[in-house]
């Protein structure tokens, strides 16, 4: 099938209904489809007949199992999840991962490459060309089939022009232009979104938010930043700057968002991953002779350690808990959101990180928060990315009968 | 007529079409009511003539200025904006404003009382009942005659009971059920909401800013306090405690939402009204002996020192702001809005006041947006609860028919 002709299909309003009747459904009758839709008989019988012709839906023969069989089976129709694809992708500083899925959502291959990319925006565009081409090749997916491409990357994504125009922390990335560049690869929309927006949106969809109105995601690694979902809708800010936490002036002697030799903004300095190292470090060196061992150049090594007994490295961690527990108090003043879920490398070190941030909140804030870890791990992003992609499908299939789903 | 009939009567959707079409409109002809509503000249007749019975629209006879006339003048219908009326009350610490306002919003009568009511929550009642006494019998406006009353109240009202349960500057006001109290005066709906929440509905109602779509409304006075409008919504947070800013610690050596003795927030303690007293007099006291004067006691008194030219009090001045923009900066990073207006007593010290804030946000915000003053003065609280007792009754007036407006 042509992925092209679909959505024109779809323009018409009685196939948009069957489709939207068979979507997350098993087979259906046709009878079933009527009672569904209220339409007439011969209307379903012929909208599923297009259904069929254009790919997206397949007829099944269904044998009714619970009671005897009398004439011919009933003819079901079936929603084909693999019509087409989409494609979510994940563009960061360490790590690019891409996720192919059905028009369910349901991820069917992902691919994965963990390297540094220092040293320009263009090297980081061909690893994620190449992994992209390798993760299609493996899948058995030929690049028509991809319907819309959705890619998450750092940095500060304009609202109008969907440029990257601040991203410290990919060389030379906001001289990309993101979209144009793998517009040559794909006839699919692309849709370039900020990260950790992205991660707050697969929260929602599959991790620990679901349903949860008003969400706050704090992606914390070696930066920091908020992704906010006020009153079920994504909130990006006036210049794609919402959630911008990593810059607040909250620690006592700070006084601007001028980033540090690393381009860390203040408070992602003081609490980032490089942070967690430095206190750690700090504290040995303080700590008597015999206290001292090699110190962490790893933030997981400190957790371990912390883990292990390890006093000095439980201090630093909670050090750092209370300097984040300052930035997260004002978010909380100022959104009083349901849920704060913590995400990225520092949240693995796990509920005892949890539970420092929930005493340090305490006497800084008015109203608690539901906080929370991240289920979805490094994957959120990409799942974020997968579901924005799956969101755009839907609402160029479905301009007459959307349902709303998680988004 | 009675109120009562009028919601049952716009239940009929010819009659909410019509009755949209008629509404923000001058008086129109039937034949245009058509082509506005699509309806036929029968059921355009039918539905005129059950609002007109209802009272709710009139007949007027038209003359045409600009034809000469043939036959029989064109009968035209007009909405009735006096058919019902809307009550808004501002209750404050130091006053109460009531205003009564005709179907389309437009204010017909208000009645304001300057005093302190320091005593009890239950001498507040009673003085806001004897001002809306006042008012309506002034007007000439019958109890029944209003269709809605929203009241305005500093502090924080549950989301779900809108009960005020922490009103720090009103005597045991959380212990006043506002809405009862209130139910027993009026047969109509009652909606309790925070004041702030109201200023920043009318500022994109009537204020500066209409039609912007994400406001937050910096209600600068003795207290400090954030209202927010983001999406077009007003956010009132999961508890009802969105916009908090005066709690924040976010100057040096602060460290917790605990209250001073005159039951102030940390960052309202070091930027509202008290604060600037305290400032100009620190600074005055540390000045050479020719340079003291008396001491100010109210801000306004400190604003036309610097105005004159005192030198102490524009360093005062600038000192809050620089304080105030602390806090503020931490709401920018937060939210990115794309205005901000300043209201309340403190903001009426004007552009230098202004400038002063924009300055000392300058280093602290990656975004800038558009930073302004208020419009409204002191009546924003209680034009935003007329705009919401307005919204309430479109919303039960016209459940079928109802057309967006700023809300």
């Amino acid at each position: 099938m042509q992925a092209s002709s679909s959505p024109a299909l779809l323009r018409e309003i009685n196939c948009a209904k069957v489709f939207a009747a068979l979507r997350g459904r098993d087979a259906l009758r046709l009878t079933e489809i009527g009672e569904l839709t209220g339409l007439s008989r011969p209307t379903v019988s012929q909208a599923s007949e297009q259904l069929v012709a254009g790919g997206l839906a397949e007829y099944v023969e269904e044998e009714a199992a619970d009671q005897p069989r009398i004439g011919r089976p009933a003819r079901a129709v079936r929603f084909r999840r693999r019509a087409g694809y989409v494609l979510g992708i994940d563009i960061g500083p360490h790590k690019i991962l891409a996720m192919l899925a059905d028009l369910t959502g349901s991820v069917v291959a992902k691919k994965r490459r963990d390297d540094d990319f220092a040293s320009s925006g263009q090297q980081v565009l061909a690893a994620v060309r190449e992994t992209v081409t390798s993760l299609l090749k493996e899948a058995g997916i030929a690049r028509h089939e991809v319907w819309s491409v959705t890619v998450g990357t750092p940095g500060i994504v304009d609202p109008h022009t969907r440029a990257v125009t601040f991203a410290p922390s990919l060389p030379d990335w906001n001289e990309i232009r993101l979209a144009d560049a793998l517009r040559r690869s794909f006839s699919a929309p692309i849709q370039v979104e900020n990260d950790v927006n992205l991660a707050v949106i697969a929260e929602r969809w599959l991790g620990v938010a679901t349903g949860v109105s008003t969400v706050v995601f704090i992606q914390w690694g070696a930066r920091v930043g908020a992704g906010l979902v006020i009153g079920d809708r994504l909130h990006r800010g006036a210049a794609g700057m919402a959630g911008e936490i990593g810059y607040l002036s909250v620690l006592d002697g700070q006084a601007g968002v001028v980033p540090d030799e690393s381009g860390l903004g203040p408070l992602e300095s003081r609490v980032g991953a490089g942070a967690i190292i430095e206190a750690a470090g700090s504290r040995r060196r303080r700590g008597r002779r015999a206290d001292r061992r090699a110190e962490e150049t790893d933030a997981t090594a400190v957790f371990a350690a912390a883990r292990a007994g390890d006093e000095a490295a439980a201090q630093a961690i909670d050090e750092v808990a209370a300097r984040l527990a300052r930035g997260l108090s004002a978010l909380l003043l100022v959104l009083d959101p349901e849920m704060v879920v913590l995400g990225g490398g520092v949240s693995t070190a796990g509920p005892s990180l949890l539970s420092a941030i929930e005493r340090h909140i305490e006497p800084l804030a008015l109203a608690k928060p539901l906080l929370t870890l991240s289920a979805l791990g490094d994957e959120a992003t990409a799942l974020g990315a997968v579901r924005l992609a799956l969101t755009d499908v839907e609402d160029r299939l479905l301009p007459a009968a959307t349902d709303p789903l998680a988004r």
